[in-house]
């Protein structure tokens, strides 16, 4: 038998352990059992001091794609920590940007609003900027279809990459440069140290006037006194937002009562159990034998 | 030099004389001048009698994708008719259709009209079954890009096809077990004696309650008394509009008051001039070489 404990409040454990013993059928998925023996650990916001007790763990399991609210705990064990990566999460990410993407360059908003025939001529795909930020394993995906499509599309990360069709930039001069030249920006960036207000008023301030912005990373990176501010002011013309400084959005905040600003509960991604399962057994079994899981990441880097 | 003769209320003659001098510099772009000499009439819903004077003339050219209006009449000469095409108007087509697929399969109407935090779980791209109607020149790109986001599509056309990752079928049968097949049918067909009126209540009443509608092939295709009253009964949940029995969609219609109908005015694609240019130039140089012009529609079959 492999012990693993799951813990989650918001991820259902019957089809957490019904995937799993499909993939890996020695599985003893245990919610309250005895700690004794738990290799692996399934975990998402667990309680303080959840670890102390897990002496025979190998891996941490973050049940989703984000591990903001995991990497910054000072109760995490030294061990692997693997994150959720699965081509359905891939999909979901980038149906939602293509379509807040293509709400705005094909005018869509502004249609919505008319209520009477009102003409705007279409514009050719390639007139219309999309800067994505973050290269990762849902931004690249983004911003490759994006570029299928037909827009013109530059992407930034923290290191260099090449991606056919994407124009790649890096470090702050690339995402100054990113900015000025953008008609949608859209954030999927990790919530880390570095990143963590990354896109304030100064930030804000350098993208063309009227641009949109679109937020499915983290709701802290964009500073949202600065975007409610930009908002109001039509520096930023529109934005549709996924991820909050607060979750879920208060009833009293600002943004529900604002036409430019189209909010979703933070549903853009998700992973399903039975698509991500197969490579949370394959990661248990490779830190059974000595190997590095799948999907590791970097607790220092924060991503 | 080869004359060529220009009629359109809503195209541009400056922009058209200057994208086809570009691709065919010898032309002689007449929008008043006389009719001798006249090879090639480049026309959007010209007046009645208007080829009569024409009698050099060898190529009609529709500017446009859908010659509905041009081959009922019963003034057309006996001569090649071509429409237009370009990588732009497939791509903007495709981006309507993308757009308003995902609205409805990641419920982000739903989201527009909540204004509160209402979490509804995101379903896989996988489960929702589009279905679009007419496999040509607009409707199998759309088909493939909605296939390669990961929707589940089925297309149906007049032949029978063979897509990647389309489930392709033709014929009533085909028609009737598509429609009882799908969450989004999509509606990309011409306007012709066959197709006018296709989409009655009977069909209608084929799918399943609650499923979706998008029009962006020609109104008349769906018969608009039947697609109000299913609209009303909630058999059709949720319609996208960009075509209509009567266009502009008159002010007092009720489509324009109802919250699950999306009206765009007419712009789901456009053609550019710089764009269809080229291959106008080459059906001409075609036809004066005695061969056939590109995009050569059968005026018999109407599209
Ligand atoms: N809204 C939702 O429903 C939802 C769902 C899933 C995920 N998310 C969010 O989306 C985020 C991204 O997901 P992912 O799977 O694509 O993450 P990932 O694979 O870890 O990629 C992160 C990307 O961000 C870049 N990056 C990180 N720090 C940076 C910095 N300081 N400056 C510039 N670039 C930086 C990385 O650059 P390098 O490539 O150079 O390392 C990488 O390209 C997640 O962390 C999560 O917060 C949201
Ligand atoms: N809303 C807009 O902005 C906009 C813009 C451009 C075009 N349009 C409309 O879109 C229409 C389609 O454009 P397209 O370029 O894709 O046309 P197309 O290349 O002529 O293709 C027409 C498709 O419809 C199928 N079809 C025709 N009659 C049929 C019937 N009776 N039963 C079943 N299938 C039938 C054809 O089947 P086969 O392949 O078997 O022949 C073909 O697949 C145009 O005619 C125009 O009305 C609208």
């Amino acid at each position: 038998m492999i012990p693993v404990v799951f813990h989650s409040l918001v991820d259902d454990p019957k089809a957490w352990e019904a995937a799993l013993r499909a993939h890996l059928p020695e599985v003893d998925f245990r919610v309250d059992g005895p700690p004794e023996g738990v290799v692996a650990a399934l975990v998402w916001k667990p309680p303080p001091g959840f670890f102390a007790p897990f002496r025979d763990l190998k891996l941490v399991v973050n049940l989703g794609a984000g591990v903001d609210s995991l990497v910054g705990r000072d109760d995490l064990p030294p061990l692997p920590i693997a994150r959720l990566n699965d081509p359905g999460m891939v999909a979901l990410m980038r149906s939602y940007v293509l379509w807040a993407v293509t709400r705005y360059a094909r005018d869509f908003h502004l249609h919505a609003r008319s209520r009477q025939w009102r003409y705007i001529h279409p514009r050719p795909l390639a007139t219309h900027r999309v800067t994505v930020l973050g290269l990762g394993e849902l931004g690249t995906p983004a911003a490759e279809a994006l570029a299928g499509m037909g827009y013109a599309v530059t992407g930034w990360a923290r290191s260099a990459k090449s991606i056919a069709g994407v124009r790649c930039l890096h470090g702050r001069a690339g995402l100054e440069q990113a900015l000025a030249e953008t008609d949608t920006l859209v954030v999927l960036l990790p919530l880390t140290r570095d990143t963590r207000g990354l896109l304030g008023a100064a930030e804000l301030a350098l993208l063309p006037r009227g641009a949109n912005l679109i937020n499915v990373g983290r709701g802290p990176v964009v500073e949202e006194a600065a975007l409610l501010d930009a908002l109001r002011s039509g520096q930023v013309a529109e934005a549709t937002l996924d991820v909050f400084e607060t979750s879920p959005l208060p009833a009293d905040h600002p943004f529900w009562a604002m036409e430019n600003v189209f909010v979703t509960p933070h549903l853009a991604s998700i992973t399903v159990p039975e698509a991500a399962a197969a490579d949370v057994a394959e990661s248990i079994r490779r830190v059974l034998r000595g190997q590095e899981p799948l999907h590791r990441i970097d607790a220092e880097r924060g991503y």
